[in-house]
């Protein structure tokens, strides 16, 4: 018995084939051509499916299912993609187009932010946990939750925006339009952004010359290499972005008391040297005597295919 | 049949005979002693269930419960009371003491905030929701929540502790030590902080003639009917109190999507002139289209007492 799961992304379509203990023994990746998908896509996933099964020396029969992970809102019913831009799909009937392409399987649809959450509980952070949040820190700040075991989405169905509650309304504007949320000052971006105001303002230590002074050289990590190396100016945006994050994630523990808390995304490389600070500093801030482990999420790259393909497992959601 | 429940809080303690359809029939309260009820306090509400029984003329076989909220935090076996400041009880095992005492009754424990959010869904601003949030606008900011149409006491049975979901950790500290919780901004205890701070800095408008430009005079009311009247310090205290508001409630909404929030506490007695500007701003700040009806507690100063009789109906928690 095996699943599919798909993480479509705007750069890349990668599909994979998952068997029983949750592992992908076979995949299938394609780049995201978004003009010469349009209106095509559907008919594109349904070859990449038939070529993974094909190519994988399995029968259709043993496939129970095929999960598509979209960066982008879904309506409650999980059969429209409301608005996914980086692959320009906008209120587009995604479910019931995979599914005519597909008809000999069950198609689910599922935002890849839950996904990576569902993902976590097959083996990864979250196993055994019946409450649970993943927080993902990249370009932006994405998270799925999980309560009583299973992907929670909304009291009303529209999901979870994690990256999106307030977190410094007298702070720095996010992309959104909105000032102050989690995502302008817990993404990767922003430790970018802290940086680039740094040297604009005349910083010129370590990280000035790691860059050689061009602002547009400056990533994430070089920012916590940089902070490593404790060159004070990145030792100083990176702690106030441990200050930030860790706020944020006292926000989540203030409601939801979740038995973990994983963090994922290009930041979370960062290991112990982020944890460390982040655990001292959630102590610092919680009412609760106890509370989340807050531990590195299991699966990067994949966590879009497996919590796509797990989809199919009914206890799920 | 009846249930009764207790109010319990630092000034005085509230008990009353609630019937089956949630109307509150009878109603004993006693100013709380603090000195005089240490070690016997448990006595003291036993004596109240039968002098509340007997003065109402029903027999004590038609009681099925007897609820307790307490002002403070429960542990997640609601047996214990951590800490409630206002009635001085640290680490007392509340529940097995008032048990002792009322052997025939089953009794039930819980916070006081929980109990609030508990009663709205008897006929108040909760019937029918499944997901629902309650926050109390006060000395402080406390606040419920309804998770599948139950009282969620925490993924670990801590509880929620709303008022300190961080909201603005550039801004001003809160009572609890830590910067920028929604408490330091929302509750009605802030609208007074940012009034005496504008006297302080030399303003001379409305709000100065109305204390008499005595800070000591300053309270909550006096601000929002400043502000109601068009003065400039107060309109500009009372925008940035809805401003951070909005967020407070949007961050809650993008992480629950609950179909309803109630306000209640003190402030949300400023009735449209407090909703109608908070609804407009959270349509701007949260990224879904549809979202929680935004309504005042149904409850006032009777949401203790009715969500302590109501535990003892078993759909609740």
């Amino acid at each position: 018995m095996y699943r599919i799961g798909f993480d479509i992304g705007g750069t890349n379509i990668a599909a994979g084939l998952v068997d029983e203990k949750g592992a992908i023994v076979s995949r299938f990746t394609l780049p995201f051509e978004k003009e010469a998908y349009r209106g095509a896509l559907a008919e594109k996933l349904a070859g990449m499916v038939y070529s993974l099964i094909e190519n994988s020396g399995i029968r259709k029969e043993e496939v129970v299912s095929v999960g598509l992970a979209v960066p982008g809102s879904i309506d409650p019913n999980a059969e429209c993609v409301l608005d996914a831009y980086n692959l320009d799909l906008h209120n587009v009937p995604f479910w019931a187009e995979v599914q005519a392409q597909l008809p000999e399987f069950p198609v689910l649809l599922i935002n890849d932010a839950d996904a990576a959450a569902v993902a976590e509980l097959y083996g990864g952070a979250f196993s055994e946990a019946k409450t649970a949040v993943l927080l993902t820190l990249g370009t932006g700040v994405g998270g799925g939750v999980i309560i009583g075991g299973r992907l929670w989405r909304g009291g009303m169905g529209h999901g979870v925006e994690l990256g999106h509650m307030a977190l410094d309304i007298s702070g720095r504007m996010c992309s959104c339009g909105v000032r102050g949320c989690i995502e302008a000052n817990c993404a990767a971006t922003s430790l970018i952004t802290a940086a680039r105001e740094a040297l604009a303002s005349g910083e010129r230590g370590l990280l000035y010359g790691r860059c050689g002074g061009d602002p547009a050289r400056v990533n994430a990590k070089l920012v916590v290499d940089c902070a490593r190396e404790n060159d004070p100016a990145a030792a100083q945006i990176f702690g106030d972005y441990v200050n930030a994050l860790s706020s944020a994630v006292v926000s989540v523990i203030h409601l939801l008391d979740p038995e973990v808390i994983a963090i994922g995304g290009g930041v979370s490389l960062a290991g112990d040297f982020l944890f460390d600070p982040l655990r001292e500093s959630v102590k610092k801030k919680c009412f609760f005597d106890t509370f989340a482990r807050i531990e590195p999420a299991r699966y990067g790259n994949d966590a879009g295919i497996l919590g796509a393909a797990m989809l199919g497992a009914d206890t799920v959601i």
